[in-house]
């Protein structure tokens, strides 16, 4: 497999977006006629609720999957449902891939080496099945990763994304309101932990770049931060910047300019609720069209972030 | 529900253990004649792989239920497996607590609030169903969490422990090699990050004090940094640790002295590999043996950490 920012920047071009749409499916927020059906056709409460995710993805994925060039379904949402909610997991990702979607497993996961590398072989590479034989098992192209423990749990993810052409996204700077409590704290070399933290990501991802100069080891910069983000994008200038907390978060085009370098890459905006559940904030659509509304969302979000 | 650490500290007193056997299935290391049988029951290799792991659990659970307060399964090892992986975590979650043990769902999870809620209501609370229904989803005793997005993605577990009468433990100062690239940051207050981290959770379980006078928010505090965990005890007197490192990480009885209160409590010391593979190191038993070894091993540990 081809390195995955070249992948990514090569999406990029075709589709013309940087966009990544996020499949947070929220059950209150589900359309009552796909809960309806699921309802009728499942005993079981947490397959029901599993299999109106998955309808209510598959909805969104074909109503964006030429406009953008990546999704990215958060797992707490489904993570909810125990097992049913992984296996709509693991059908959502297939789904958006078949469709000609790059996908990021939004999973934040991070432990010690031996535990990291089990979820780095889930997520992004192969895991040990019987015998010696390996299987793929989630196989997102790439997977958000919390840095808490250091060099040695983010290094699995490395190396199985160097295996496979995948990619991670590191979180450095978060787009949440109490972000600051730990990032923001100042160290005795007048750094923030957060550009130390990106320090440390220029260095890891050093060796790890495409044709197109960019890295595979990317960074979770949080639109809400426009200022620390022109700070983040000097220090890191070969990372793809994954960037949440456009829209309901509340940051505008304005905000996210400074996540990209001059040549217009560098990074892709999410927008979770303000496209998948436009339909709610329309006066045109109603539930049935919900896909309509959330692909003319996207249109929107295309447009507002063309000139950037 | 009673209170997490009266729960805990009850079921220390009773079995006069503070050992957390931890659940960490690796496939090559399962007894062999486990995965034949499981091979030769199941076509798809990953619900074989799960059934072996939930076999090879309900041993080690029989073999310790009455030795020890608590067992921690670490998802990763079963996430590995897809959703069949996470039906074995569900079950053994479940066959633990059948069996008088206490759980914590070692599961590292945080994100931003909204989605912190997620995870709090799918490991310790609630879940959303339909119609306002609500039912428990993994339903674990505790759960660890991981402290890099701040209070507002420790909150939502705080509230949803607070409900149920669980527990969580947020991770401060980790076993791993390099915890320290982030974690002894020093800042410009002189105090290292993990300092910070401490006085951060002794503000957020100030008000969460049970009757045996510790809080359910809990830290995770590695055994093999007994001068920091000295430190830290100090700073944080109401909160249970989680204690990993011991045994195959390295760390001894007299490196988690400093972990534990003057009346004994206070903390609980897990041992995933040192208990459950102990039939691999030793001379007496064989594979079929494994869970007597595994008991013969809990005995040991319960003794080496009797005398604290």
């Amino acid at each position: 497999m081809p390195h995955f920012a070249d992948r990514l920047n090569t999406a990029i071009k075709k589709k013309q977006s940087v966009v990544c749409v996020g499949l947070d499916p929220r059950l209150d927020l589900i359309p009552g006629f796909i809960k309806k059906k699921m309802l009728a056709a499942h005993k079981d409460v947490f397959s029901a609720a599993a299999e109106a995710i998955l309808e209510f993805n598959k909805g969104i994925i074909d109503a964006v999957c030429d406009l953008v060039p990546i999704v990215k379904p958060q797992i707490a949402f489904y993570e909810q449902y125990g097992h049913e909610g992984i296996r709509a997991y693991e059908e959502t990702l297939v789904y958006a891939r078949k469709k000609g979607l790059l996908t990021i497993a939004d999973v934040k996961r991070n432990d010690i080496g031996s535990t990291a590398k089990a979820y780095a072989k889930a997520f992004l590479g192969k895991v040990d099945v019987f015998g010696g034989r390996k299987v793929f098992s989630f196989d997102a192209d790439a997977v958000t990763v919390n840095p808490y423990l250091g060099w040695d749990g983010i290094k699995p993810f490395v190396e199985e994304a160097r295996k496979f052409g995948k990619g991670i996204f590191v979180l450095v700077k978060t787009s949440n309101p109490s972000s600051g409590d730990l990032q923001d704290l100042q160290t005795k070399d007048k750094k923030t932990v957060y550009e130390i933290m990106a320090h440390h990501l220029e260095s890891w991802g050093a060796d790890c770049l495409g044709e197109s100069g960019y890295s595979f080891v990317g960074a979770v910069v949080g639109a809400t931060f426009p200022q620390q983000a022109a700070v983040l994008r000097k220090l890191m200038p070969r990372s793809i910047f994954l960037v949440p907390g456009y829209g309901a978060q509340g940051a505008t085009a304005k905000d996210v300019r400074p996540c990209f370098n001059k040549d217009g890459l560098g990074a892709i905006v999410n927008s979770s609720r303000g496209i998948i559940y436009a339909w709610k904030n329309s006066d045109t659509y109603t539930e049935k069209d919900y896909a309509q509304a959330a692909r003319e969302a996207a249109i929107k979000m295309n447009k507002e972030l063309g000139n950037r």
